[in-house]
């Protein structure tokens, strides 16, 4: 399998350290997969040495990129042999044209098999805005680069994962007020169907186990608190239920993400975003990985910002970036096993769930709390 | 200090039981307070008999049911003398009467003097609406209970607590599409307020340290993703601030609630219900107790509902009870200190908080989080 593309991110955040310190520690107990930053080896070198970390820096084909990942980062440059200078914690407009090139190319090396996956460094939006970037944001970005031009790009679902709960807000960066009208049966059962589909070819889960939670305050207490549950969420499981989806909902969102209750299901689906975020923050607060499900290729990322606030002090920790970078080797070698001759039948479902416990389900959600 | 009033709730779910089960631990490492049940004592001789529970049932006064508690459960008659037959799981109206008396003479001891604080076994509103019970809720009836007929009662606030995390919901059970109008800054004001009043002179926390979530993802990103946040929210903090309140915000909810970030605070208010409870029902889903702020006497209650799917059986946990009972008797002893005439300079800041690391501040808190 080839090597994972990592993308620069904005040069002023904490990416490009991220990946000097995940590179670092390669060699663990549990080795990280190869993989290659798209960027300016220069920028590359010189933040190492400003950091002082002992990372040689060698420019690569994405071709021998895993070869030399054991001795030194490889980095393949940007195809317009742009240079970047950035000051950490200073972002510049300058370096837009860098970060959006270093997506361009690793799309193109993942569609061209020259990468295994998309790992994605993190960008700040206003940066890019100001040089007349359009897209809502990065994963939008990327469904776009994902078709030819000119065609419809797939809809991206965006899900965080970590061993302990994986959550896909239904609706993202929206103002609260907007969530119920944008809150359809039709975007219900769109975003379920692409959750359990790559749940099944790329997570190895052969019946995915979903559940929806609420909008209203104890899912709308059959309708008393708020109609939406009772009129838009409950018919869009059912249709999902009568398509073979193992989905159960709306359930309340307050006691769906506890130890007992998240053995109970593999994806928590949630409403609005702070529902699907606030828990899985909660309790996977440094590791968590954004995982973008629906797009023709694998891509994760780290699930946290620039953290311009940090940048170049040596301190932002590589768990998320890491975890991201282990996730996505996972997922595309079973995205891989998939569509070879032999199809998805010897897929085996890795143990990223291995933390959590399996449980016949049953849970106790009670209705009636707080009253 | 008088003993703690414990009401019936309804007599078909958990909260007997409960009882039960709480008085059979009372002799543990750290020692329950005693507690009388407001109750029909035949009833609940019976249903101990039915759950094999060795509890000798003593009917009592008040007065005596400190002296009877360790070896008997203390149960003070309803003041009509009313019966009660309740199947387990099978909510009746006939009950609602004696559910409703249990709670009103439980007030009435509070404010004789007769008890210290009331503790609420859980009801079920749709068993109270049937007989015209107009409240809309169980802590709006006891705001109501607080003043006499025809006074306005205090505004009641909901405060979850538990010893990782305390949370305030500024809305409760309410339509999230109603959430935005009804978040004025007026009644995140009056919220904080009263929070920073009880955590002061109930909690024994001179100067208690509040956040205040956002309403919007990520807080709104400076009025692009909503504009509460910045027009409503923020304004709200000022106002509390020059008030010389300890409150921030509004901060993205979703980085609020993680082991780090929860040393920075000793409550957390947020705009939404799911907002407030998913974070805690999340990491202290067993020990969570449901506070009453603003009323004149102290009132804690479970943080679960009345449970009949599983009532009767014996296996419903009584930990939320038990903590329920710990914490109303350490919040009425401080508040007894504070109306001594000594005031509340002896106040000690009770351990409550203990299991709370605490730490200088300053969290990162990242808006540009999964762009």
């Amino acid at each position: 399998m080839p090597p994972l593309a990592l993308t620069l991110g904005d040069p002023a955040g904490i990416g490009p350290e991220l990946a000097l310190s995940a590179w670092l520690g390669r060699g663990g107990t549990e080795p990280l997969p190869p993989f290659f930053l798209v960027a300016d080896p220069d920028f590359v070198e010189r933040l190492a040495h400003r950091l002082g970390r002992p990372v040689p820096v060698a420019e690569v084909d994405p071709e021998t990129a895993a070869e030399v990942f054991p001795r030194a980062l490889p980095v393949v440059s940007l195809p317009s042999g742009a240079r970047v200078a950035a000051e950490p914690g200073v972002p510049d407009s300058v370096n837009a044209g860098a970060t959006i090139e270093s997506i361009t190319a690793a799309v193109a090396f993942v569609k061209a098999g020259r990468a295994s996956a998309v790992v994605t460094n993190p960008i700040a939006k206003f940066v890019l805005t100001r040089t007349g970037f359009a897209h809502p944001g990065h994963t939008e970005f990327l469904a776009a680069l994902s078709v030819p031009p000119g065609q419809t790009p797939p809809r991206p679902v965006m899900m965080i994962w970590s061993p302990e709960l994986s959550v896909v807000p239904v609706t993202i960066h929206v103002p609260l007020k907007d969530v119920p009208a944008l809150l359809t049966q039709d975007l219900v059962e769109e975003t379920a169907l692409i959750v359990a589909r790559d749940l099944r070819d790329r997570f190895g889960l052969p019946e995915p186990r979903l559940v929806l939670a609420g909008l209203n305050p104890h899912a709308g207490e059959a309708g008393t608190i708020g109609h939406e549950d009772r009129d838009v969420l409950a018919p869009a499981v059912a249709r999902l239920r009568a398509q073979g989806i193992d989905i159960r909902g709306p359930l309340p969102a307050d006691t769906l993400f506890h130890a007992r209750a998240r053995t109970t299901y593999d994806v928590a689906l949630a409403p609005t975003h702070d529902q699907a975020l606030i828990p899985i923050k909660t309790i996977a607060f440094d590791d968590g990985v954004n995982v973008t499900l629906g797009l023709p290729f694998v891509r994760t990322s780290p699930d946290h910002g620039t953290a311009f606030d940090i940048a170049g002090q040596g301190i932002a920790r590589p768990d998320s970036l890491v975890a991201a970078l282990r996730l996505a080797d996972r997922l595309a070698a079973n995205a891989a096993l998939r569509s070879s001759p032999l199809g998805g039948a010897e897929i085996i479902p890795f143990s990223v769930y291995a933390g959590r416990p399996r449980s016949p389900g049953a849970h106790h959600f009670d209705a009636e709390d707080e009253l």
